[in-house]
């Protein structure tokens, strides 16, 4: 099986293409835990298909390295735009992508070489009350620059949904003590039922900030696209920002831009192929 | 550039062929970088380049993730042994392999479809002498057995060198707590002038032992060639195991002897070919 090993801010996968490859549908939750394997495998944050759509140009099937399914990674559906237009799926520079369920408009930013080189994703709109977060920190309304004590220590957070819930925390620096000594304690604190990603963010100006995450279930990563996504609204919502941000992540930039008229949070970024290779196993 | 990436006991580098490929030479440290990135890169260990040899079939160069060079590694040596003879560069089952400037004996094991299953490898003979070891437990003399207080609790440990120092440590579990939380405050210790690997080690039979290794300058991990030939040595030397052992690492399984004539340690194992790709940065 031919793969191509791609990453959007640091955030990589292996990506099949189903539209040359056949490929045995019931064993892709054990090829995607071997395959992601970053010793015995190929190595990689997950698998992602990339399929024929009934309605759109190609659909992104995601699967966690654990062999779970998730419905949507901004960083990933860079990459998969990045592989349908540099291999001729589809030859236009906006291009629909199908993902769990639902069809992202993106739009393609082409360099000198003819090929992708920083695509442009819709994230949606931001749920910003409370219960839908979830959190507890009120019983109703939206949780903006609410100071909160955790572990002794008082910070003032922001709640924002992206479709998974943020917590998105301005600091003067954002230490390895608060990434990763308060990131964990506040990813469950009991305050956030269904637990949640944390956003720990500098401020450099009103247009350009740095963004550590700590993601819920994984850690700290290279970078979060809801995330970041979330930060923008944050910023606006807390009068930090403007509504258009370029934020450094660990593993590169992105550029948020909330749309005031749309109410929607569109992200661009790069998307990198790094390697493709032949899977025997 | 071509590359094949292959593990031994879960130790996985990527593995450059340079009977056919021509390297620049002056940028294989940073080569070495690129490409061992897991997330930016290919992922590995480190960087094997499988170079000729004027006294052996063989070289391998060896170039850790950080783009330093290392001498020898016990899992990747059997991964290029099986390289060499898989892809016709030699046809013996004995072979030479030239390594930081001295050259192994490698003895393979083929399996019924014609390819290399497993490899033995002359590790050499252990140092005990405790001033070369190196460790300040006693002046002269070898440490077998010595009960050493560390962080309020008191361990068993004998110390071997392998080329590299080992402290092995027989213990009726080797727990969390012992490997992550003792390990690092034992590698760091003052007694080790040249900081040390630990070897916590559960013995099942006489013939047979569990052991978890951190490793200096790395944390826990999959497998250590000289860590489970000097946990072989450890054994016959505290009486807790025979000459030829069964060790189960994390990362898989290696077989060890201790050679009562020649003083030399055999480690024998398995060597994996995972995929092979092209890289174009």
């Amino acid at each position: 099986m031919r793969f191509t090993k791609m990453h959007g801010a640091g955030n990589d996968y292996v990506y099949v293409d189903c539209f040359a490859e056949n490929l045995d549908d019931r064993n892709i939750a054990e090829l995607a835990q071997s395959i992601s394997h970053r010793h015995f495998g190929v190595g990689a944050d997950g698998l992602i298909l990339i399929r024929p759509s009934e309605i759109a140009d190609a659909r992104m099937q995601m699967l966690n390295a654990d062999g779970s399914e998730s419905e949507m990674c901004g960083n990933g559906i860079r990459c998969v735009a990045k592989y349908v237009f540099d291999h001729g799926i589809a030859k236009q520079e906006q291009l629909k992508i199908e993902s769990g369920g639902s069809v992202r408009d993106l739009s393609l930013t082409i360099g000198a070489d003819g090929k992708v080189e920083a695509v442009t994703v819709d994230m949606g709109e931001p749920i910003l009350e409370a219960p839908l977060v979830p959190t507890s920190l009120v019983d109703h309304g939206h949780v903006v620059g609410h100071e909160v004590e955790f572990d002794g220590q008082k910070l003032s957070v922001t709640c924002v949904s992206m479709g998974n819930p943020h917590c998105v925390i301005f600091v003067p620096q954002a230490t390895d003590e608060l990434v990763l000594g308060l990131g964990p304690k506040i990813e469950t604190d009991p305050r956030f039922p269904k637990r949640i990603n944390v956003e720990f963010v500098e401020i450099i100006s009103r247009s350009e900030v740095r963004q550590r995450t700590w993601e819920r279930g994984s850690g700290e990563t290279w970078a979060c696209g809801t995330g970041a996504s979330a930060v923008c609204v944050a910023g606006v919502l807390t009068g930090n920002t403007d509504r258009k941000i370029l934020n450094h992540l660990l593993g590169g930039d992105l550029v948020l831009q909330w749309n005031e008229t749309s109410g929607r949070v569109n992200m661009t970024g790069g998307a990198v192929e790094v390697f493709s290779g032949e899977w025997n196993a």
